[in-house]
Formats: structure tokens, sequence, C-alpha cells
């Protein structure tokens, strides 16, 4: 049987375990080297196809593509570029499938979360009516656990348990020094538009730290947060508060845009921590310390959850298997067995399902009050941060691969992004 | 043999391993039951001692006492509560000797940093004039690391760590995402006004990232650090910045207070991180990402560096050893025998030259240019973060304990702490 070749690339924020999905899609493919030629990886995302800045994964070793799986970022670069509409610019596609045809790509590995998934659909089906039918197959991949259909999203897991790890460590911190220093310890979680991240330090409650949590689901009522913390300072002589970047005022507005200037005038682009914490002592007089954990959080690889490393192979190595049995337009997901024990399967979903479809925090996740989370939203989250995948560490850091990258020679003119 | 008590107290920030040197007093002291009958911890430090609000330590099982070890924090609370000079207010001492009478408390041992070493001092030289001879023996603490005659200080290892692995981990994530996205990654970092914690984000410099370090030692000159910041980014794409809390400008403003105000006008309570970040944004117009470690640095317990926790240990256990050898007014350190392979031993130093005094990076350990470390930092810093030391996970969190804490029995009246 003759060998055709498969393009794999990045996309969006990248996580802790995105090049675990990338070691899932190249080791499989090499598996199955009668039938997938190379592995091209797309340097920084759609844009290394588009300006046929391609990358000869043959070239890495098979220790280096191993070491992918412990290793955090996205290792071909991704891109925060997003394909327009194909009405409003049909030549982006039409291009792609040109740099596919030239290089005898005939799968697509797209890893990324909504937005890519689009895109992925549109390659899709657009490759059909331009008579070169590619297999484009979606990975899924985002902290932000947003991705519909799949019970969870690679990277969530590893995030999750960082902030829950992190704001544990800092809670007992606080806790020690509350008796004349700092009694409110604010942390800072990323998540947009839902509030998955900020929910995973409610998982500390059950190591009796008391813990408010504030959801972008839930709109911020100033009064009732003040009365809430003053509540449980007055109760454990300190409290931490997990807010989301993505909580905001009724009017929408978010925490962080509090309408504050520097000394010329230039808006603040102060996170929503300080905001929260300077609320607190405003109106409390409680002395405070704030985090704003930023990359640190979704980078995390040396506290990446076992569980999350292991499906984000696993979905990549489905990504090549649903190829390989001819499907198309199609996403592996996690399909949830039991929670306790837990036991996941891979299973698959339709593109046309999955892209622009935003899952949020359902309502009976987050408690009454809109402070916490309940005991279903505890029992979904436990698994997903199960398990420890320790990196090998050298002189004291973890080792992370950085792969050679070697250029694939170009046979097409170049190509304008504008 | 009669057996007499021991004291001890956690002063000042906690830390990742301050609790493995509250492992190393009382271990030690247990191995010693002929001759120290119970150790009374303070509650929240030398307010304890005042208030007589005292901890019965031998209500704590082995199990417990041996959880300390990885456990971050202080387990029996701290504070920042500094004793007044003894001219100034001698009655604070003389409770203290009437607490340590009541209690037939023959050793003080006090954990902490600079203020405390000062404290433990001059409970030592107090205790002789009072005709209640008390053997005062400091065990160092301080993530800052400035501390004089001792090699290192415990919990700046782990923090140490902590930064370096984390400023590896956000580097690669900005470095993925440079193309069309982030290109600037601002991490801010303790260490008051010693720079040794910035110092160890140089460590990632040999692991191929562009890394720029503003000391508090090096005076901000905003014009270089831009140029410097230009260059590494059109030569590599990218870089990430490490400041300190302590840097300031020239006239010995920290950068934080950058004179921003709310929409109120209250000052803006920013941290660096975001100033820098601005600073960088306005002047070449890169995207940035920022990141306010805070607490979650010197919690950081889960990333400890096994060097770190040993050391802790080892001074801990060195303190008691000290104690009932008969000596006063002594602070147990950690003297560097050679860089590699990595040997130390345990050493003593007077405490009379050790209160008061900060010790700074060494001009010769930052690069010339001010941004950088040297090869000579290197080789000081490296041993400090190596090994782990991996605490126990149940549920995917790790395992840390809380100890009941049971008070002692009061004997005296109540003290007014003013």
């Amino acid at each position: 049987m003759n060998t055709r070749n498969a393009f794999y690339a990045q996309s969006g924020g990248v996580t802790a375990v995105i090049n675990a999905s990338a070691c899932g899609v190249i080791q499989t493919a090499r598996r199955h080297a009668n039938r997938i030629g190379t592995v091209f990886a797309g340097r920084n995302g759609i844009i290394g196809a588009l300006t046929e800045d391609l990358i000869d994964t043959s070239q890495e070793s098979a220790e280096a593509i191993a070491g992918l799986r412990s290793t955090p970022s996205g290792a071909f670069g991704s891109c925060r570029f997003k394909l327009k509409s194909l009405d409003a610019n049909r030549r982006e596609y039409e291009r792609l499938i040109e740099v596919f045809k030239a290089h005898d790509i005939a799968w697509f590995f797209y890893n990324g979360g909504g937005d890519s998934a689009d895109t992925c659909y549109k390659v899709s089906q657009l490759s059909a009516s331009m008579d070169y039918p590619l297999q484009a197959i979606h990975v899924p991949k985002t902290v932000d656990n947003d991705l519909p259909i799949t019970d969870c999203c690679p990277g969530f897991g590893s995030v999750a348990k960082y902030v829950a790890v992190s704001a544990l460590e800092a809670s007992f911190d606080v806790r020690s020094m509350a008796r004349t220093s700092t009694k409110v310890f604010v942390l800072e979680v990323m998540g947009r538009h839902a509030g998955w991240i900020a929910a995973a330090g409610g998982l500390i409650e059950d190591h009796g730290i008391p813990v408010v949590i504030l959801f972008p689901e839930i709109e911020f009522d100033q009064a009732r947060f003040i009365a809430r913390v003053d509540a449980l300072v007055r109760e454990h002589g300190y409290c931490t508060v997990v807010v989301s970047e993505g909580c905001h005022h009724p009017d929408g507005t978010f925490l962080a845009e509090q309408g504050t200037r520097d000394a010329f005038g230039h808006a603040q682009l102060g996170g929503a921590a300080p905001v929260v914490a300077n609320m607190v002592k405003d109106a409390l007089g409680y002395k405070f310390h704030w985090a704003v954990a930023d990359y640190l959080q979704r980078a995390a690889r040396h506290i990446a959850s076992k569980t999350d490393v292991q499906q984000a192979y696993e979905l990549g190595q489905k990504a090549v298997e649903l190829a390989l049995d001819g499907q198309n337009a199609v996403m592996p997901t996690v399909e949830r067995i039991s929670d306790s024990p837990y036991a996941y399967r891979i299973g698959t979903a339709a593109l046309a399902d999955v892209a622009n479809v935003e899952k949020f925090m359902p309502r009976d996740f987050i408690t009454e009050d809109g402070f916490g989370i309940t005991a279903r939203c505890k029992r979904y989250l436990k698994p997903l941060i199960q398990g420890e995948d320790h990196p090998t560490y050298v002189d004291g850091l973890p080792v992370y691969v950085t792969l050679r990258n070697v250029p694939v020679p170009k046979k097409l003119g170049p190509f304008d992004l504008k």
C-alpha cells in the first residue's frame, strides 16, 4: 500500500499536556508506517500550513518524541490566528488544500479548542468540494474545559490539580499568618467565560479550608461577597478566595476592568485578584495577599495530573486510529463510565456538534449561594486530578525536550497572511 | 537526671520547609527524653509565649510529627510581632521569663529570620541577668536567603526551585505563543531587599531561555531595560522577565509604587509585574502576560528542594544538640564544603553576629549589565535546588498534616500585648 502523509498542528493557548497529544499522534502514526509516511507539523499552528512552513517530525528521534509526553507548551509553536469564514476568505482554505496537495497530505489533525474545532470542521467540508478528500480530525485541548460532548478536555485536569494544590498550600500559609498578618488570600485563575478552573479551588474545602469561589457563571455581588468573606474570617480566622478571570459584574464588565488608571491616565491592566483583594481591604480592613497564576498554571507540567496526561495521549492516538478507519470531521472524546472508581472510554463526536459550542458549569455544580462547589461537582472533578506523572529531573530542573524542528523544503510560492 | 521542658516557636513569613525544622527539633527532643520533658510550641510565635498560649506537642503522634517534614506553612502559627527593644519594653522580656519559669522551660528555640534572630539574642542575654539561665538557640529560616554567615537559609532552596521550574515552564509556553501572541512574560517573585530569589530565575538561561532579571541590588534603569528586552525579543522571538518585588528606581521608590490610582483615587496596590509588563507594552508594543507568584512560591512544598528539606531538618536537629551541649545565643548554620559534588556540614554562628545583618547578592553574582547571573552565582545556586522530595498524594492532592495543637493549661494571669 502506498503511504501518504499527515499534517498535525497545535492551536490556541498551549497546555501542560498538548505535547502528550502530539506524542500520541506521532507515535501512533509511526506504528502505522505502512500507511502513514511522514507526519508534517505546522510551525505555529495553521499558519505553518498557510505559509508552507512545515516541520519534518521524522527527523526527531524516538526519544525526543517520547519526551513530548512530559514536556509542557506547544513543541511546534501555536498561534492565535483564526481562519475567517469560507465566504469571507476562501483563498485561505484553497491555499491549505494547495499545500496539502503539494506535500501529499491525506490526514489533517488539528489540536485545539472550540475555535480550532470550527477551523477543522471547515477544512473537512471544503476538501470534499475541492475534489481533494482530506480526513480532518480534531484533537481536543483546552484548559478552560469548555468543549461540549467530551466529559473533559485535555489540559484541564492538570490545571485543576495545579490550582487545587496551590490553593491548598497557600491556604496553609495564610492560616499560619492570620493571627497578626494576612487574613485573606486571593488567587486569580484562568478559564475565560467558564468556571471550571476556579471550581477546582473548591476541592480544598474537604481539607478544612474556608474558601470562596467567584465564578464567571455567577454575576458578582460585592455586598454578598464581602459578607461571605467576613463570616468565614470571623469563624476560621482567615479565608481563601479563588477568582476566575472571567468573573464579572451584572452589567458584563469584568472585575479586572475597574476603570483604574495609572498616573498617565492609561487603563490599568491589573488582574481581578488585586481588585478583589482591595475590595476586602476597603470593606473589612483585613490584610491580604494576592497571586495571579497566569501561564504558570497552564504550563505546570511538574504537577500534571496523570489522568490528564494519559487522556491527552490516548486522544492523540485515537485521532490517528479514526483517520486510518476512514473517518472525517470527528473529534475523539472522553466518555465517563463511572466516577468512583473512575472509568472512562474514548468515544467520538461529530465536529459539526462541537464547533463553536461552549460548555459552562452546570448550575447544580455550584452551591446555592454561588460561592462554592457542590458534592456533584466534586465527584466530577476528583478523578480528573488523580495521579502524579512527575517528569524526570536533572540538576534540580525537569527535563523538557526542545525538538530540532527541521523545516520541510518548500514547493510553493509565498502566501500573504494579511 | 531530671527533665526540663523546651519552647519552640515559628516567626515571620512561613515557608515550605519551616515545619521540617520543627520536625527536626521535636524528633530530636523526643530522642533525648532523659533530659527534655516536653516541647511546648508557642501558638503564633512569640505571642504564644507572651500570652502563655502554649501547645503541648507531646499530644501529637509520632506520625503527625513525622508528617511535618512534608507539610508547608507554620504548623503552630507564626506572627509578624516584633519585640521592642529591652529598654523600650522590658516588661515583655520579663513576661517571657515568667512564662518560662512557670512551665519549667530551660531551652528556647526560635525559628525565623533576621528580626527573630535579634529577639532570640535579646532573650538569651536577658535570662542571664534575671537569674533564670535559659539557653536560646535560633533556627534559621527565610526564603529571602538574607541571613549572614550561613551559606544559605532553609526555605530559600525550595523557593528557588519553584521559581526556576515555573519560569522554565512559562518560558516554554510563551515561546510557543510568540509568533502571533505573547512575546514577553513577566514573573514577579519575593525576596524583599535581596535578589536571591529573582536570581534563581537566571538558572533557566542554561536551558536556552532568554531571560532578564531585575534585582533589588541594581537600580532600575527603564531605558536600558527596554533595550535589553527588545534585543532579546528580536533575537529569540520572545523573552522572560523575572522581577523582584524589591526592585526600585534610583530614588528608592519601588517599581510597584507607580503612583497609580483607581477610579476613586485610591493608591493602586498592584505588583511590580504588571508595571513592568505595561512598560514593555508602551515602549515596544509587544503583547505580554504577567504572573505574581506571591504565597504560592513560598508554600510550594509539592516542588520543594530535597536539599532544602534535608537542611531544614538538620538545622532543627542541630539546634537541640547545641542546647543539650550547653550552648546559648547561637544559630546552627550551613557551611558549604564544595559546589560540585555538593557537600556541606552544619556549623554554628554566634547570634550577636547574625542579628539584624542582611546579606545581599554579591556584585560578582550579577552580570556586568545588571540583568543576569554569573557562572559563579549559578555554581552557588544549583546545589540548593537539587533533588525532589515529593509529598505523598491521596485523591490527587498532597497529604499535609494539621496538628491537634492541644493547649497547655495556663498557670499565670493574662498579659496585655498592647
